[in-house]
């Protein structure tokens, strides 16, 4: 699965921003007034512990702190790898389904799924501006292509363009990002400075968000973060795991042969894993949990960690479970957003083909 | 400039059909009424005598042979390579003027601007269904990207995959190809089968129709073919050309030291060049043409060649400056085109996007 740029991301205003080469953000004058954060999430697979703390729960936190806010259920990134069409046509309103339960309200944010908005000339513009090498050369594309099965295929190479036109089409100025995404933002950044360098002042040059937040690991192997691809179903919580699944889940957690709950990452990756995830989702600090574990073994812990878990999601799940009984609204809800970003989008591309000399 | 699939291309119901792979067209039992025809040109550049003969005269042709016949000014593909936005803007119409002169009839055949066709998502979907190695192994990519200051764009790599979404955009089942195009044919054949092996009968696999037309060669060396690129001015005969200008390309075309008129493309390249443009401008056979020379010298009969070619271009030649000055004629014949193309391209793209499962 290819993953997506802006999927494991956490930012608030408060957190640091990375200003990746050049100071151009839009023109001062009109600077908050044109703030626009865009992020995206493929519809493939179900949301699990790593992107509810990773990248939703920030999602939710941006829609109160900008006035546009645009959240993209990116199926043609899906693409990028085989994909069965009807599990494919049903993870989109299962995506959407998820993330409205877990906070993001229509009403605060442009929730929309990336190929119902055809602006998207714009990534054959972007791809006319870079050079085969200079794609090659990003790591995600030599890791997927790496793999037999997904060698050499053109969507993974690709992907990055469609994402900088993404971002791009609605004048994005913030994009929250995980680590691993900050390659691909230099590549936005370098085609946005580009076509400005080329056309003119055009394009705000999007900064990211970056986040401080730790990621969450692997219940199997702490060594490797949560992924909601990992063959082992053991080591990834799904937010729609039963509360029996999530126990099960944490109680086979790979922890070492020290019974005592503490957090050191660094020599005990397992244990610390799960106190990073129980502060988490409980709102106290890592060193409040651990205060309050005290006297307490590992395998009890993996018994109160798991309730914690059971206890933040049994809400979450239960709205998704009654959303994905009312596809209409669902679908209203992706058509509303879609038409929404169109609006943002057309004048953009119209502007674009302009200054590109086909309109 | 890359060159586009179809530019070169010369096609009627009598020349020979080369359907390469496969025998599946449309469904035999609607085949007469599902027949569309597709090719297309690139704006950037005038007109020329090579591309009138070899391809424009067909395209005049096959209005009369097809239902549905499409020709698109494929102005995404001039951006494969840098172009002057003002520059690009005046070519667009510039070609409309060119085409309707030559006798591209809108009332017969839809004339169009690829880029105002927004249905080209399908080109993301055919990339994420081809392999890097398989781009690479493309001829033209061989030959454009060894070129220093195109080396490596990604537009010039993926091209033939934008080419391929435009073919099938419409269903189209008849391409009229130059031979040199016949390797990207095959590209837009294999993928029409793989998405069809993959969801199911759906796309014709598009036949070229290739032709047995000699390819007019350049007036400067003979051994190559006429290009609007060419470097050297003398060697291309553009449709705009004045009478004065056609006469000094003729006179100082490249032949040999015999004066003697004959036809021996092997043995008498330059020569035998100016005897093909003869036959092709006048509608005379090769061996009228020669006959009519005898006792003529070379050098007298350069001047007779060129006045053909100023006998045939010069209605064109009044009627694209007529054209010209109507603006708003020319912009009007793209945009009604365009929506007609909108209007047969739109339930194949949703039809494919149910399919992949994005809808």
């Amino acid at each position: 699965m290819a993953l997506h740029a802006m999927r494991k991301a956490r930012g608030c205003r408060s957190v640091i921003r990375a200003l990746h080469k050049g100071p151009e953000v839009a023109p001062t004058s009109q600077k908050d007034s044109m703030e626009r954060v865009f992020s995206g999430i493929q519809p493939t697979g179900i949301l699990h512990l790593g992107n509810y703390l990773g990248a939703i729960e920030s999602w939710v936190k941006l829609q109160d702190e900008y006035d546009t806010v645009l959240y993209s259920i990116v199926d043609l990134h899906s693409l990028t790898v085989p994909q069965d069409p009807t599990v494919l046509q049903q993870s989109i309103l299962d995506m959407t389904a998820a993330l409205l339960a877990c906070g993001i309200n229509p009403e605060k944010s442009i929730l929309f799924q990336q190929s119902q908005v055809s602006e998207h000339q714009l990534s054959w513009i972007l791809t006319c501006m870079v050079r085969l090498p200079r794609l090659q050369h990003l790591h995600q594309w030599k890791v997927k292509t790496a793999q037999q099965k997904h060698h050499g295929m053109m969507g993974l190479l690709t992907y990055p363009v469609l994402q900088a036109a993404d971002i791009l089409s609605y004048k994005s100025t913030h994009v929250p990002v995980g680590e691993d995404q900050v390659q691909h933002m230099e590549l936005v950044q370098d085609l946005a400075q580009s076509f400005n360098k080329k056309y003119g002042q055009f394009f705000p040059v999007p900064q990211s968000i970056l986040t401080s937040m730790k990621k969450v690991k692997s219940l199997r192997d702490p060594s490797a973060k949560m992924s909601k691809s990992d063959p082992d179903r053991l080591a990834t919580v799904r937010i729609t795991d039963s509360p029996e699944e999530i126990v099960t889940k944490f109680r086979k957690a790979v922890t070492d042969f020290t019974s005592e709950v503490t957090y050191d990452p660094a020599r005990r990756e397992g244990v610390s894993n799960l106190v990073a995830i129980h502060a988490a989702v409980t709102g106290l600090s890592v060193e409040e949990v651990v205060h309050r574990s005290i006297g307490i073994d590992t395998a009890h812990y993996k018994r109160v960690v798991a309730e914690a878990v059971i206890e933040k999601f049994a809400p979450i799940k239960n709205e998704i479970e009654k959303l994905k009984m009312d596809k209409q609204y669902l679908e209203k809800v992706l058509h509303t957003g879609s038409a929404k970003a169109k609006e943002l989008a057309y004048p953009v591309i119209q502007e674009v083909k302009k200054l590109v000399g086909i309109l």
